[in-house]
């Protein structure tokens, strides 16, 4: 397949935004292979996904440049670029459980994403020797009660080092401080073992029980300051009974989470996702 | 088919019971058509629903009250007991939202279920003349700020003369008052249109916009003191994305909120519901 | 809501069709509300349905008239218009099932679609006091092995009289001939009771039942000449096990089959199908 | 939690079968932790699956000798016992697909289910690093036209000098021959990529695709010398649209194939499966 550039735009609705995208990329001999939009008549805000290929003879970077400069002059939007040769370095967070870490490590191995996983942190040692046997740099730094701080610091300069641009957090079980999360600049994903909003927090699984419902879910969103409180990608569910203790539900969750928290994933390195006012829009 | 005597068990575990219950009725010629048992292992409670064909000799009354004599003398546990002959006595709440009650009619005329619609009560006027189309007594009593009491007083009365068995609240949008509910001495179950515990209270639909949710949900369940708060008996969700504004989303939840209250009344009807703890044990 | 136009496009793949298209709408003072489209690139062949507000001014069918001479002559493709104050006219065949008779008429009755339903075809009489309490004419047209042709005949005049626009076969018992299918010149959807192609043809829950499937299905599809073989617009199943008899699987198939229907009329009748090669794209 | 004996039975019906061995545990000092049966009416054939706590003075092995004899000869009843202890040994062949053979791995590393993987077996050498990684044997036999029944018997030689109890087929691309299945004396589970009877045989994601079907599925089921005609033991299926080609449908098959196949060795290692007459009781 040729390379292709994909833009997200988002900004107030006004006239014509659909014709003057296609007429800019028809006109330098670009193809469009798929455009979605949105309109949030509420808001009044227009949302569009356009992926297509640049004439041949064009560079991609002028192209993307270009397109940038015309959204933002004439369109006066907001604009997101990638190409589809683009490979993200994406880090995993985890502490002890393992289920979404070989999810997502097994995903990018099979070539089912197009993205460079750069390493592990953890708070725990657990995860070590399975991370390096797929050849990943594990690093472990752990956290208690006093240096919680100077923790996140360590973190945030690996992950600058590495140039880090999705931070996804694989059951991780710390909260981040909205400091770390202001100076990580990248997206951060969370998979929260619960249909949020129901059973934010901790032991959601217990509190499941405790309530009795008959379907337990696993919501992927970004993360942001309020805890599970950030902008949802993905959720789904499965059914239970009577039957299932607190133990049988961990069980069932894990199926659920690592299907969740990698359609999220899959979604966002697609640059399928644009998020606004704590929702988000997701082109699929 | 013969008739069939249907028992739902439960009380404090203890050695034997499944081979004292079977035993019991092997010995009277009784053949067990299905049998299926819960043990809450945290609680040490046992659950069973057992169903069987008495001898052809035996009345069945007869067998019903032997049976709960030596369940609650030998076993000192708490039984119910129905046959499969019975057809209960429904009331439907409604206010101005038709779809669940279409639903609920339609599925009785058309034999799935064994019970008796005995009458509709609604606040609204709006359902009167489909009622009375379909055959049903409609029963309308306005409701305001003043005459809550006595408005109770008077659906309390009409349910008792009618020997209303189960209420069903399809949409009906008055909160019950703790003395309505100990007075109807009869189950009463709601559908309530979000997957609780989210979106509890009012304009569940559109909490859920607002919050951005990839699921919406329908739930019902018994209805207790507490508003929205009883043991749930079923559960189910619908896929949604930013397309649905709270208009689609009170739209595609209909179909939810009528495939949940029926498969919950279906189980209720059947006797299949075990409440306790405010959860229930559901035998399907 | 202003009225609006919906446009459903397709033909082979040529650079710059979603430029033009828009162009063309943005140049007459339209405001695009909806546009999605999709490349089979296997065949080359480019997809498009675009909905628009046009000028206040304009007369909607001279706006229509027009984009139709320009999509046929500019762009040498076929192109589909509807309005979407447009209020087709629908006729329904039943035998004697009637649960997806009643779903379809409640849903028109509350609202949620815009069509208007003309009658009721029957080879049977069963459904035809609850047509007449819904106000729908009901024709009653007996079906034996003499008379099929001629049937047909009369089935086909009083469609034509209605100016029928789409035809719905709820579970009617019949195979309809190919010189019906050319003759009624409206697309027909029938919903059969599997997931097609398993358990194509007679009594699908007994063979379902027969291979000890755990899932059955049902499916919605345009009728062609090939038996249960014409495009799928929907599919939908639902959990069964092993104590579900032929009769459990009627029973719960009825929710399917009225669901999975009533989602492919919605569909047609937003206009979000297009045929091809006996497949369907449904953009939604 | 103390071991216990999980039998599974089945046979004509006859009056008292659940009294009968109900009370043969009781009186023996065992305790029933779950007891489940099902009547299949058409065929008057009883099943039932009971698993109980034995006497901690009872020794396990002859608890369930005991049982068998009882079964037997008093009930004349087919009857399989398991402790809740054994950890059958389990071969899994592959072919050069992997994504089954990961989760099936990873399962039993996660302590999620009781069983001992003794190694794997395949025809071509892809897999052999990664086995290895996993300190599994891995026993490569290339096969072709000509060499077929010569490797069938060694393949089944090593499956008998290992004592294999479970054979799962995780994506083997191989037909096993009737001689194979009568000598290998265990059963065989193998995930088939469709939703069967659908797309039986070769390529059934581009069957799907061709047919333009709404939803893919995939089957678990135990093999028979009918090819994709053996008892169903678990299916699902996932949502597709016009967008997904013969590719996308394979990489979102490969999520499905994993979940289904391993519900369908979990049931069969929680001696939860009876099949008979080539369908499946499942008690869960």
């Amino acid at each position: 397949m040729k390379p292709s550039v994909i833009a997200l735009l988002h900004g107030p609705d006004q006239p014509g935004i659909v014709a003057k995208v296609a007429t800019w990329i028809h006109q330098r001999g670009g193809n469009v292979l798929h455009a979605d939009q949105h309109l949030d008549r509420q808001e009044n805000v227009f949302f569009q996904r356009v992926e297509w290929e640049p004439d041949a003879d064009r560079n991609l970077q002028e192209e993307s440049d270009e397109f940038i400069s015309f959204v933002e002059r004439e369109l006066t939007m907001q604009v997101r670029i990638a190409l589809s040769e683009d490979r993200p370095k994406v880090a995993i967070m985890v502490s002890k459980a393992d289920h979404c870490f070989h999810d997502l490590v097994l995903r990018v191995r099979a070539g089912e994403w197009n993205a460079e996983f750069v390493g592990v942190l953890s708070n725990h040692q657990e995860l070590q020797s399975v991370s390096e046997s797929y050849g990943l740099p594990f690093v472990h730094i752990p956290v208690n009660q006093q240096n919680k701080v100077e923790v996140e610091q360590r973190q945030i300069s690996w992950l600058r080092e590495q140039g880090v641009e999705l931070v996804i957090l694989a059951r991780y079980m710390q909260i981040l401080s909205s400091e770390f999360l202001q100076q990580v600049s990248c997206p951060v994903i969370n998979i929260h073992h619960s249909f949020l909003p129901s059973f934010a927090g901790a032991k959601p699984y217990h509190q499941a029980y405790q309530r009795g419902v008959k379907l337990i879910g696993a919501t992927a969103h970004y993360v942001t300051e309020d805890l599970d409180e950030g902008p949802i990608i993905e959720q789904d569910v499965a059914r239970v009974s009577h039957r299932h203790g607190p133990r049988e539900l961990i069980e069932k969750g894990r199926d659920l989470e690592k299907l969740v928290l990698a359609t999220a994933v899959r979604r966002h390195l697609q640059n399928r996702v644009l998020d606004y006012q704590n929702k988000t829009v997701v082109f699929d």
